[in-house]
């Protein structure tokens, strides 16, 4: 394996640092640990994505994508915290078959470089340090970002009366992976991309602070992620299915029923799910148009229970009943007691 | 997988921060990301490593000690900086497979939790976040600690004239790896122990701030580690075998030759490598005997191209050139260049 490492350290040591001194980090890749200098008046922001071969990401995606997308997903949760990228380290593992012709493997390796440094450059998330071994083809991101101390966005401060929305549109996730898994290749394809170059939502994050009032980003699926803000704020809520902004093409792609199941449940869409005072709606989304990113509205906070009866509630504001929906969240997932 | 989850965080969730708040976290397990308020006046170490099935420990191990040995290893990048801990985040990959009988995962997950979390209380280290997914066993372990700015050791500091030096004992590591594949099952054997229970020397670290002028820790064996401190530093070394402190036991296990090969190259030990000008020797010897650790010296630092005369230069202080040899690094790793 000693070739590949000499690889690795000839595609990831340059580059993945400039200018990171100046934004802290005193040392970078190449000993025991990096070293940092954080800024006052500044909390860090830490979160770590796992992606493992053939179940985040097809074994046979181009390897570029691979290399953006892995770095994107960590990248995210740094998005819905608000947050601001500062550093990330990348611990890779490499499949040694995979490796074993040297000239796929330098292209392999060169590839997927390449789709990570410039996630580094475009996300301004510095590579610090990372390891690499071999084993089953996985890559464990760990990034940092800064927020200004106490402004981060949580999960847990979402209030009844809160608007839900979402940032950007739904679906593409689940149905680049369809299309992937029928057989398009093509990376221009609008919801491939989607599926595998994920753009992080981090200026809509940045944007929300002092806006909203809970924030996540969205992987595991609109509702199943609705259901970790839910049970982290203490509340219920009502969604308007009707009013859920599609991925374009996605109807075309997978038709009308399935492109709203996508949107509801497919995950991979790393848009952010958050909820806002209403008086703090206009705002928001007056603030995420300069940046060229909608902001939907989607839905309402309820108190538990409540979303029960929200169908009555709500319907005179559609004429009828049909477009709305509660969703009891299928999994809340408690790793906070609510509040 | 939903079970398996909902598992994790009843053993990974409750303790893991308990104190963590007044140490700075702000926002623990549970959200997109952790956050910290770090202190000022301190840099911070960041680190990561992947203990992978197979290749970093066998499928067989206990699970208790898995949860130990993933910890551990990647601390000992804390104490190899001269770094307090901190915080940790955990990717967990899990063998679906290995957790197909729930009677059977409960026991494996509670064992691996409490060997990990036993780690957290013991090196200070609170777990501050993580991600569990499915695929072959893995553990990526990030790691932060602290060291006042400044301080902190590095590789690229050694200097001509300086002595070389180990804490504890050599090849245990390796010695551990090779009863285990014979059959040993006994935890409490001491080579067993320093294979599968490793102690991160983070006391030891933290004494030498101050005092050595280099330092790492022992993963990949005396030799392969030196040679990334003669890179960094833009030295050369010679050692004396004769020197090198073996553990208990390991020549009566692996006779004398073996035991030696295991103390150069076996890894393994997470044992500090360090160098100090001699000055300080007596010094570091004593700071670290208050914490009972033993500080041997083993070689010096001398002249790049000097090394392959070094046997001439010294034998006179042994008597005879025999115990001394000039290693030349068999992969200098340059991931920094030469000083």
């Amino acid at each position: 394996m000693l070739a590949e490492f000499d690889l690795i350290r000839r595609y990831f040591t340059p580059g993945g640092t400039a200018g990171a001194e100046s934004r802290g980090m005193t040392l970078g890749v190449g000993d025991d640990a990096s070293l940092l200098l954080p800024r006052s008046g500044h909390e860090l922001a830490v979160s770590v994505d796992t992606s493992v071969v053939d179940v985040h990401f097809p074994g046979d995606a181009p390897a570029r994508a691979l290399g953006h997308r892995a770095l994107a997903v960590a990248v995210s949760d740094l998005a819905a915290m608000g947050a601001r990228g500062r550093f990330c380290w990348m611990a890779l593992t490499l499949d040694a078959q995979r490796l074993a012709d040297e000239h796929a493997a330098e292209a392999w390796l060169a590839g997927y470089a390449r789709g990570f440094m410039d996630g580094c450059a475009r996300w301004e998330t510095a590579l610090a340090g990372g390891d690499v071994t071999s084993g089953r083809l996985a890559i464990s991101v760990t990034v940092m970002g800064e927020v200004p101390a106490g402004q981060a966005l949580r999960r847990s401060g979402a209030r009844v009366g809160d608007v839900v929305a979402v940032t950007g549109a739904l679906g593409g996730g689940a149905g680049g992976l369809e299309l992937w898994q029928r057989g398009e290749r093509d990376l221009d394809h609008p919801l491939l991309r989607r599926y595998l170059l994920p753009e992080p939502a981090l200026e809509a994050g940045m944007a929300l602070r002092g806006l909203a009032s809970s924030a996540m980003d969205i992987s595991d699926g609109l509702l199943a992620d609705l259901g970790h803000i839910r049970c982290a704020s203490g509340v219920d809520a009502v969604l308007k299915v009707d009013a859920l902004p599609l991925a374009d093409g996605l109807g075309a792609a997978l038709g009308a029923d399935e492109a709203r199941r996508a949107a509801l449940s497919g995950g991979d869409d790393y848009e952010l799910l958050v909820t806002l005072p209403p008086a703090n709606l206009a705002r928001a989304q007056q603030a995420l148009e300069a940046a060229g990113i909608a902001l939907t509205a989607i839905g309402r906070c309820v108190a538990p229970g409540e979303g029960q009866n929200a169908a009555e509630i709500l319907e005179t504001a559609t004429g009828g009943r049909r477009g709305w929906q509660h969703f009891t969240s299928p999994d809340p997932a408690p790793t906070e007691p609510p509040r």
